[in-house]
């Protein structure tokens, strides 16, 4: 892909501080876009995340930007209410309906601040790390809704005008969506050849004050059986004694 | 319309304390929705208008939220940064092109919070006051960026979910723009006739510390042109002395 794209185009990517969007910016920089790192304080419990984000993107030697948006405002999830985020879930809880950890909108909020900021930038290209074959629980990681979202973005912009439809004044936005086909499995070995350092992503919903991942959470039990399985050493510390995951 | 409606749905309505959402909000009463009035603290310099929102809301008897999202951290326009408000332009550069309050991507932005807003309320009509007809410089206050919007936002909220087309869940987001054909005088005349009290809205974007229209900018322009030409009595106090808008 890297061949045919005008490089060094600028492009905004969304970092959340995680494995995924660690990967989707080393993906990003491979393409040869000169990438711009945006995370969102949004209220989430596990807010050390975003240390996590300042650290990949320093490492990767590109601007990031925090934009404060108050999600506990209007409330309807674990990772911003008082609702206990669920642990030890079985395989069966992980893939079945959405999670109490779904934030309503989240990626159609993050992704409208992220295509604001673009606007600003002249980037047409935004990067973001959802990826929909494992535990595809949260409706705003699948492709439908990546595609309709650049269709709102390119008429909220400006960018497509109705009123003279014949002539568009730019190609539009593409939202860039690297992993979205790909397991987990996948995306650890597709980080690993692309040189991501693990330890500084952080995945855990529930750190609790220690800021150490909890082990037990959908995040962390879709992180540790994603390394097992991938046969890739973990460099994650995790809280106390974790029982190992079997791949 | 009302008569067709299930009467008390409940329905979020985005209120900026300005006299359109003023007016949508007494529309969508008038419809029968239970409101949930939301406003946004994005890091306007007419951030009184905030203020004007919840006297609004109190005095239509709506629950009010207001949710912090900080657009200063975007930058690129003079709502958010410290470029100058323009000041007594003509009316060809009012119908112009885009101006420089416009906020990049600020309706995607507020849209996609009042959706995750909505879905937390089980509510699937949401209230937005754009208008299209007089200087529609702002590309995200057109038909088909809401209707885009909608698509998006039934994705991204699981509404609709592509891995079974063939049974969506509910019809999914109404997204309600009941001013969206209408002039600002028609605006002006359908608030009068549904009772707004102008008194309370604010439209002016330069208000400085005093909070008092400046009366020069492009929101004051508007809005004054707009009750000299509706033959109805603006009750707003205007800074120093403003010179008569000629109808």
């Amino acid at each position: 892909m890297a061949g045919a794209l005008p490089h060094h185009a600028p492009a905004v990517v969304l970092l959340s501080g995680g494995l995924d969007s660690a990967v989707a910016l080393a993906a990003a920089k491979r393409d040869g876009f000169a990438c711009h790192a945006i995370s969102f304080d949004y209220g989430q419990r596990h807010r050390v995340e975003l240390e996590a984000a300042a650290r990949i993107a320093a490492r990767a030697g590109v601007p990031h930007k925090v934009v404060g948006v108050d999600l506990r405002a209007i409330g309807g999830s674990a990772l911003t209410d008082d609702i206990d985020v669920p642990k030890d879930r079985s395989e069966a809880e992980l893939s079945g309906s959405v999670p109490v950890t779904y934030v309503p909108a989240r990626n159609l909020i993050f992704l409208s601040i992220a295509a604001g900021y673009a606007q600003t930038l002249s980037a047409w290209n935004i990067f973001i790390g959802v990826n929909s074959v494992d535990y595809s629980g949260y409706p705003d990681c699948r492709w439908p809704f990546v595609e309709a979202f650049a269709r709102a973005a390119n008429f909220a912009t400006g960018v497509w005008d109705d009123r003279d439809r014949a002539t568009l004044q730019r190609p539009g936005f593409t939202i860039h969506a690297p992993l979205i086909n790909l397991t987990k499995v996948q995306i650890i070995r597709l980080g690993r050849e692309l040189g991501v350092d693990f330890m500084l992503t952080h995945s855990c919903y529930d750190p609790g004050e220690s800021g150490i991942a909890c082990g037990h959470c959908d995040s962390c039990l879709i992180r540790r059986r994603g390394f097992a399985e991938a046969g890739v050493p973990d460099p994650t510390r995790y809280h106390a004694r974790v029982p190992a995951v079997e791949p």
